[in-house]
This record gives structure tokens, C-alpha cells and sequence, in this order.
């Protein structure tokens, strides 16, 4: 199987259990980071753009100063797979368990 | 008059008649920029970065791969103030005439 | 007393007590700060260049894959002032204490 | 041959022609990029930085301000290699032929 392959619920379902703090949403992984304000929650945009380049998988997110918001999915695939599954726990390792909170 | 003072409907028509690619949306300066690829957009991110932390004044913005999606207004305020025209110039400038459209 | 007045040397060595990692050398401000490997290396210059543009006050910096090593003196004043100083704070606090170790 | 073998006298003198502003210097391939000022040296600095993750290949670099200073090579190979006469390319597409001169 790729990692670009459909994952199935129960694959998805677990999948989720060792991702802290993300969720399905609209059809796609989705957590919320908060940091202590923006020059850490931007620190942590540079980060994951570096990882999603190098995977060339990139991430749907927005940012409002210190919330950074991610929304993961394969559009060739039309849905979750493992590379989503891969980058969530990615950004998980880099947010640090110090600064970010799910919210 | 602040920079950080609420736009009237008249001041805010004559702003935008010198913001290329900017409209009023939500009660927002709204624009949306797309370059290259990612590489191009994150380019923009980063420049924009600076200048915003620099301003104090940070934007709503999102990305998907190669687009960037802008929202600004400020939030003391409860809308659109000088500081928000401010910062949508300095995006056009950052964005370069070249490589941004907008969609 | 300005921000950008060249400190005695009697300033210089008080501000050195409470700046983990710093020394004089050259007459700057000097420190080597090593991450793990480039992506924290780089979310950290990520973080300083927004810190560095707000006060309107650069580094001299290089890197090589995990290691940052910075370079900090007031071209204006010829040498280094409390505006040094004060980047160099952000700078170790921008690291943290569990990345950052000096070479 | 792979990208990491070292190149000849020969090889290395054909590869030079076509890069534009570089040179050998100390055994390594050196540029020195300045543009507008640090937002446009910042950003250019960003690109880089997905290309090089993304390659695996991380340049020696420095910035002051507005100039980026930068040696490549590669150390397993002790010398230059295609990776990076490659990565200059790229730099020197990243930079745009407006903003950047070399010093």
C-alpha cells in the first residue's frame, strides 16, 4: 500500500489514537496550536514548512498571531492517507510539548 | 486622527482605490495572492512576517500550497483602520508585480 | 544614556555575568549556538529575524547545517552597546534552554 | 557518476560558466548575494532554505544585514560536487535577477 493510498475508517480511527490533539474534521486531520505569541507560533510555521517541502506534501493552514490551524488531507487521494497521518505527527513533534495546546 | 482609529465608508472607498487586488469582504481588507509554488509563497510569508512583527500589527492569513489568502482589520478598533491599508501596501510591494495575481 | 552608547568596559563585563554563552571576541558580542539539526537551527533564526527587524538592530550570523554562531556590536556607536545586549537575552531565550548548547 | 563525486579541474571550469557571480574560493563554491535590504535578504534566505531541506544538501552561509554570504560544498566528498553546482542554480533562480548583484 502507498502512503498516498485512502486510508480506511478503521485505519483512520487508528491513526488517531496516536496523534494528540488532532481530530477528523470536514474530511481531514485538523488541530489547532497555540503558542505564547507570535514570533513562537511563526518560529513553528518555518519549521513544518521545511518538513513539508522536503516531503512535498504541504499543509492547508492559517494563522491569526499566536493560533496556528492545520488542516491535512491528499487532494489526489480525495481524502486522509498515511502522509497526512506521517505530517501530523511531525508538527506534533515540532510544536514541542511546551508551548502548544490544542484548543 | 490614530492610525489605530476606524475607517469611515468614504475614507475606506478612497483607500482602496490605490490597493490593487484588495476588496472589503466580512468587514475585512480581503486579497488573495498566488505565485509560483510554494517556494514563491512562503518567500512572501517570511518578508511579510518581518514587516508585520516590525508593525505590531499581524494578519489573518492562510496558505494552500501556492496561494495566500489575506484578511486584515484591527481588532481594537472593531474594523478597518489606517494601519490595515498600511500593511495591505506593504504586502503589494513585498508581493512583487511579477509573481503575484490575484485569484 | 542611550540604547546605542558604546558600553565601558566595566558595563561589558557586568552585562557578561548574566549572559549564558556570550564572550567578547573581536570586539562583538559572540556566541555558538548548536541545535539539533537543521530545521530547529533554523526555526530559531526564523524566530530571531522577526525579533532583530522589530528593534531595527541585525546580527552578524552564519550557519552550517545545526550550528548558528552570531556576531553582535552598534556599527554606529563602533563597537557594543546595551542595544547588543539586549538582543543577546533574546536570542538565548529565543534558543531555549533544551536545544541550545554553546560550543 | 553520482551528483556526490567530486568534480575534475575540468569539470568544475565548465560548470562554473554558466553560474552567474560565482567563484572558487578555498576549495568551495562563493557568492555574495546583496539585495534591497534585510526584509529582501530574509526572504531570499527562507527560499533557500526549503530548497536546501528539500535536497538535503545545506549550505555554509552568513548574512549581515542586506548581504548573504555563501560557500558550498559537500563533506562526505571533501570538495564540489554537482549538488552543489545544483544548488547554486537554484540560488541563483531564488534570488531574481532584480534584487540580487554580487559584491
Amino acid at each position: 500500500m502507498s502512503r498516498r493510498t485512502l486510508l480506511t475508517e478503521e485505519e483512520l480511527r487508528g491513526a488517531l489514537h496516536g496523534l494528540d490533539g488532532w481530530e477528523v474534521r470536514n474530511g481531514k486531520l485538523h488541530r489547532t496550536f497555540v503558542f505564547r505569541d507570535f514570533v513562537e507560533a511563526w518560529g513553528f510555521m518555518c519549521r513544518v514548512a521545511l518538513v513539508a517541502e522536503a516531503m512535498n506534501h504541504h499543509p492547508e493552514w492559517s494563522n491569526v498571531y499566536r493560533t496556528v490551524t492545520v488542516d491535512l488531507s491528499t487532494h489526489d487521494a480525495g481524502g486522509i492517507t498515511m502522509l497526512d497521518v506521517d505530517l501530523a505527527h511531525r508538527m506534533n513533534a515540532l510544536a514541542g510539548s511546551e508551548h502548544a495546546t490544542h484548543a
